[in-house]
């Protein structure tokens, strides 16, 4: 089976093989093998100098929430830049946890405007910190990061970025960019398993954090304490996956870092958009707010098919894709991540040609 | 390597090997495999009736404070029972959410009495919820669940149960005991891998808790009603380690249910403490408050070893075993749980006899 959709994906079977062996959490070999995560991590973004890697159990929607209860204080206020679900979902955890949010909105298939974004910043002094989806998987989109970053920098805000599904295959540079912290997860663009969720925060502003999270779990702060007292997890890390992570970023290394594995992804992306507007689907998004990552198609108007059904067949054929997230455009995805490549979007193709030729 | 630890711990090659397949989390293959997961830990404890089980990503300690957060409100008051590290982590995970907590404390040695939990409870009628923690891994020590639901019952209170370190091998029937909800992880006692926790809640206590949760990740009702809405997960779900719980699930059905499982720890452990004594290491515990999950060693006075120099030449042989958690006793454990037997023990004694003779 071939997983074409946003993560959790198709991993390459050494990395899968990485968790055939048991690990005592607190061993020597296990510390080192976390050490490495966390340095493997921060040096694909440059933040060796100003930044730390601190990994968290769960999914990545963890890693935001214990980014917001640990940065953004009671008193302070967070603007959220939204144009898609998990634009909505950061606002919706830090409405939870109490914190004072406020929500700029974009259409599904228009980027963040870094003016709208300098205009809400001057408007309100009592924000204290951005957060930015920085590709959107709702759609596939592409949001300006680094124009947003120099707004929120020059206003002297702190950017919150949820770099979840480009994390690993679009370069992002923390001496370049200024982001307070970043959110990714083991298992979209690192080709990791699911388990574990990282944040990449800026020193800094972590060790000014004590005590600001009302959770004990997704308290980024005592994470990474508990990491630099002794190196060890505070509570039960899921070895096996972390093994699996580590061994993922040993390939991604391999395979020449987030640029080649950018040039992969793209060459994925240009396969499937290509072939799919040959056989009549049209992109939902313009071709410069396309991300690498996943491709929403417009479901023709009259087609003979319902989604799961639709599904079901490319299933049987050995392909998953992904449904639609929007709310007023009927849709459906396909991811482009993943240990796949251009022979794979090429055969899938062949596979959707098939499939249709049975019913048109 | 053998893990004699109280988890993560030595797995099953089978189990293991389940995690070598990549799911799609959302495709029906893996919302069966969720089904299987969810029906297998309520028949456990035969909670099928009035219980529904709601996996969660992360360690035991994300269960914990996700069930305090989810079913302890604002109004309400929690009574936590605790002689060791584990309870003081609950009332640690109720301060920091807020909640109103009272803590009843016994020495590490001692068993919590029900005599003095139901006098508490008399004496404060603003008391909603009594948290236990049924094996205190600080110690080893059992404490008495059925005396304790008995007067938490009677007293009209719910009982929160941490159950991590017994749940698959102590046996537990929901249908004889009453509580509230059942804390629980998929890497101890089951023996599968680190990354899942476990709640078995009361559907009616749980239905009427929507709301109630400060976190979105964080939140059993809301985890809940995802699973009840088209049998997902609402975040992306670690899919090996699931297809891995499943997999150890059905080896704990094969090995005979927790009854079995059981009479090889208390095996297991039988071995561990005549050999420690006989190589004279008197045990933390009195033989009564043992449970056959961990056991303490206290050091002896004059031992020529620091604890890190006898863990490097133990693991050297392939064993790792855990340091002392106490804080007035110097002490080592050593776990009985896991994909280990008698013979492992017989083995591991030898060595421990071995190494000993070295220095003395």
């Amino acid at each position: 089976v071939i997983l074409l959709t946003p993560g959790p994906l198709t991993t390459r079977r050494q990395t899968r093989e990485a968790m055939l062996q048991d690990w005592g959490s607190r061993d020597p070999a296990f510390i080192e093998l976390t050490a490495e995560l966390r340095r493997r991590l921060t040096g694909l973004v440059h933040g060796e100098q100003s930044h730390t890697a601190v990994p968290l159990q769960g999914s990545g929607t963890f890693a935001v929430e214990a980014a917001i209860n640990t940065l953004v204080g009671v008193e302070e206020k967070l603007l959220v830049l939204a144009n898609g679900v998990y634009g909505e979902r950061i606002a919706q955890i830090a409405g939870r946890l109490g914190r004072r949010v406020e929500t700029l909105r974009w259409q599904e298939c228009a980027p963040v405007d870094p003016a709208r974004v300098r205009q809400a910043l001057q408007l309100d002094p009592a924000i204290s910190h951005v957060a930015l989806v920085h590709c959107e998987t709702t759609t596939g989109l592409i949001n300006p990061l680094e124009a947003v970053a120099g707004v929120v920098a020059e206003s002297q805000r702190h950017l919150i970025l949820d770099a979840m599904s480009s994390f690993g295959a679009i370069t992002i540079d923390l001496r370049q960019v200024s982001i307070a912290a970043l959110l990714a997860s083991a298992n979209k663009c690192l080709e990791g398993t699911p388990g574990i969720a990282f944040a990449i925060v800026e020193r800094q502003l972590l060790a000014r954090s004590k005590g600001k999270s009302s959770s004990l779990s997704l308290d980024l702060y005592e994470q990474w304490r508990g990491f630099e007292a002794n190196g060890q997890w505070r509570f039960t890390p899921p070895v096996q996956v972390v093994a699996a992570a580590v061994e993922a970023l040993r390939i991604l290394e391999q395979e020449g870092g987030p640029e080649a594995r950018h040039r992969r992804y793209q060459d994925n992306m240009a396969t499937l958009l290509a072939g799919m507007q040959r056989l009549g689907f049209a992109p939902y998004l313009d071709s410069r707010l396309q991300s690498p990552i996943i491709a929403t198609f417009r479901i023709p108007e009259g087609w003979p098919w319902t989604f799961e059904a639709f599904y079901a067949a490319l299933a049987a054929r050995g392909y998953l894709i992904y449904p639609g997230k929007l709310t007023h455009v009927d849709t459906f995805r396909i991811g482009c991540i993943g240990a796949v490549e251009k022979s794979d979007f090429a055969q899938l193709l062949a596979a959707i040609e098939e499939i249709l030729s049975r019913k048109t």
